[in-house]
């Protein structure tokens, strides 16, 4: 049976049908005006009605940033649009039928890579979201875990490096602060007035982006083979993987899936993870090691493990 | 029906009759000579015999320190017996015609607690036994976790400190550095050096020690009142919060319960814990807080586990 | 001989005529424009002419933040102010006929406490200006250390944590970062997310200010007794402390000096960097302690300091 | 004038007589017995005799491991021979007549390469002893910094890493425990460990020493081109690096001199210190940079920096 997936960000709501194998059959678009709920729910309404008259499908997954109420029925808390503890089930059944199903972005993606993508012919794997920030989903024995109180893998938010880099959660050394798009940005920045003989390709980058800079530069020039870049690629890849021995230290799942725009610079990043995982392992020698690999499912990872959460 | 549980340490075995409650019926005890395999199988199965000479027994669990392998039939490794990929399943069932399971100590003891003690009733929890070194017990949606190879929840391993103190597993900055009995010895003889004025009590139990500084004397002290040791051990329950907040971000439990002589500190190691988990808590207000509590099955513990993980 | 002591700062100028002792006879001031540096001299003109149509002066010494040359004839650099490889006292003399001696404002105000504040009855001293950043300034057997390059004493760029805060430097973890006004507005921001309720007087003080968060803030409630921003002084403190032993072990001085707005908490931060510093020394016990003292002379120390240097 | 100077180590003395260029025109040696003072007196005495019959000098330089007293006539402390606050030069001068001047040996060294070696064109730099444990020695302004209370540039006590390794001084991530033939040691240790694949050389290098591992057998394997040693080195370097970031911050030294054991390594040490020396150093580009060079003088330079620090 097919059920529709549904991707709320921060600008833009994507929406598809999705079949049983993960096969997204048609899709369709609407643009988000993160202050208004009520808009936000009309859009996605609208959508589903829009597949629905092409398909049958017999349930909505809805996939968001942010904390997601335990019983997956709405919304304790969203960094970019206006929602605390938003009953935002509820408000869609008014203009939905079927089942609808709410969860958290990350864990969608995740879902998406253990059902259909890298993580097909595992059990148990660690998705990472290398985009902005780091998010994070956790699938054991086949199952996602979603926490005792809905927000289970916050993987960013680990503490990496004690009275390290300020998050903007108010904490310090939190490992989004060092693996992520955000923390490529900042390196960039301290390189131009660190390494500044070096920094030439970041420089034209920023300049002809506006004086700003990004982390997509960073990712851009090293992909260029920029070697400053790819040393900046490289460290982030290092704290990677140091994060992902934390995680089998406590988890001890068999694989790892690495996501997210950071992750188009490929095997820079993955080498570089596999390579710090393997030297902080714990015990290695003694036991069999989790695999790391890039993501598959590319942009509609979040449609296609919502759509498909509602099955399960 | 009653079960029995063996907690095979380095330098005994304890055996228990264990009845559906989690109450012990009766025990026995052998001397564990760490080097010999054999005479630790024919210690166990006389232990299993003069048990099930008066009670009916329909299991047993046996616990031990080191690597489970996954399917609970051997030992991968141990640090303190010599086993190295070792059938131990295999080997008992010559002298024992019942059901054998073999599992890791520290998630024999949590598992424990989960059933009977501090975590009854709740449904997801982490144990945190802090004894020598630092062992983790990890029981989600009421199954304990294994981990794809076997090897989940060896939580005293996660790195708290990037280049911190080196552990014995060859890597630096382990939690167990920072939080165990072992932690609290090297506290102790760092503060004999540096903080001489205050350190009069911990000089005393050395010498009376045949002068060897022990984590033991810490707990003593500060139990007496000692400044001194009572710092060392808010510290040390300062670190233990810290690693609790991280594995907040990954597995959002209700509860954790720490145990082991430690936790012998009672409210000291409590309430120093319960500060730095509140103060390094992510996204603190936005999400319930989980429980931070001491064991309550005492040494038993690991009799208990292990006997009840054969029904399960 | 009375001599002319100048403080260059960016928003405004200020001079004074300086006797032996230390001793301001008259002062006046001028508003500076940070682009304009003829403007800036025009006005140091105006007020070194000023004060000589009253007084005899024998020389002039100006203070400014930045990187002085070796040779003290003129600025490397400035962060406030537009001068690069800039001929200040080239400039000066245009309009002022008198001896002129171009100094670091951290170190004329460190050489002032050293002549005629905390420091007068001291062979060695370490000055910290704890302001928005960090100052330092090393008087070692009686004499001012300038460093090869003239940019000794940049103190507040030592690196205290690997991997830890950004710093304007391009770098990761100085000391200023932890350490200074700067530090202190940042650990308030934070504690408004992760401890919201203890707080509130925070919160007050920065709705009263057009919701602007800053170090003041944090000093003025710790001086009324707020809890929260106690602690926050003491935890600067504590790096403070720690900071001063690592200098201890490179300087071995007798006495630590801290001035700054920051030291305006008086023995709140001055109690908790003893005991930092204590806690950390080397070898205590087998070696004399350095004393930690507050400043003594005030906002007119770079006056005072820049007059009297221009007599050595 | 010649002098003699006379190094006092854990296992021998090496005496020689020096003339004013700093070359050596002849030597002695006696073997030290660490716990009888009286005997190392004695030895020294005779060394003296025994060179004074063949060479006019003016003065006896004496150089030894640990604390000095600030009017360098004794030795406040020494970690490997019975002196506590010992009387080193009215003791000897019971057989000796010329002056006599007790100075620390790693001050020693470094002033025998500011004289005569590596620093022989400078006025001011660094000398960083890498050998079991980490000495400093600082010249600024063309004289040796002894300290207040006669005990600067304990380099090696400098906190690198806030809760980093355990020092024997009782601290925490003392610049020692990374930069020193002891990391070097612990760092191989932990690589049989955690590395075993590479550490093939190192375990025969253990095998033919007794099963020991050392600092040299890590050194030595650098140098015949095994990757893991060199691996080691180069990380030693880096915190070599690091730590001469943070002394630049502090003393703006023109050179930085390294020699002890470990700078056999040469090269390899070298451009890792240098390499992480310029990543780290601030406000690079606005500042000349201090140079990194290796020793020049060799294992004598303890004997003539002593002998040549009585003329001065």
């Amino acid at each position: 049976m097919t059920t529709i997936g549904i991707d709320i960000g921060g600008t833009k709501i994507a929406a598809g049908v999705v079949d049983e194998t993960g096969r997204v059959l048609a899709q369709t678009r609407r643009a988000t005006d993160a202050l208004d709920p009520e808009a936000i729910e009309s859009a996605v309404i609208a959508c589903v009605a829009e597949l629905r008259s092409k398909y049958e499908v017999s349930g909505v997954g809805v996939a968001a940033a942010g904390f997601v109420s335990p019983n997956r029925d709405g919304m304790l808390f969203a960094p970019n649009i206006a929602w605390r503890d938003y009953p935002l089930r509820e408000r869609l059944s008014r203009g939905i039928e079927v089942p609808i199903v709410v969860e958290n972005d990350a864990n969608a993606a995740g879902w998406a890579e253990f059902r259909f993508g890298a993580g097909r012919d595992v059990h148990s794997m660690v998705m990472l979201t290398l985009g902005t920030g780091l998010g994070g989903a956790i699938v054991l024995d086949d199952r996602l875990l979603r926490g005792a109180f809905g927000v289970a893998a916050e993987l960013g938010h680990m503490r990496m490096v004690p009275n390290g880099h300020y998050c903007g959660c108010g904490h310090e050394g939190c490992w989004e602060m060092y693996a992520s798009g955000r923390a490529l940005t900042r390196a960039a920045r301290n390189a131009l007035i660190t390494d500044e003989d070096r920094a030439g390709r970041l420089r034209e980058l920023a300049a002809a982006d506006g004086g700003k800079t990004r982390g997509q530069h960073v990712t851009q020039a090293a992909a260029e083979g920029d070697p400053l870049s790819r040393d900046l690629v490289t460290e982030l890849g290092r704290w990677v993987g140091a994060g992902i021995a934390d995680l089998v230290a406590v988890l001890d799942p068999e694989l790892f899936v690495i996501g997210g725009g950071v992750a188009d610079t490929g095997d820079l990043v993955l080498e570089a993870a596999r390579a710090s995982f393997r030297a902080e392992l714990s015990a290695r020698g003694y036991r069999p090691e989790a695999q790391i690999l890039l993501a598959e499912m590319g942009s509609e990872a979040g449609i296609v493990g919502a759509a498909d959460l509602v099955r399960h």
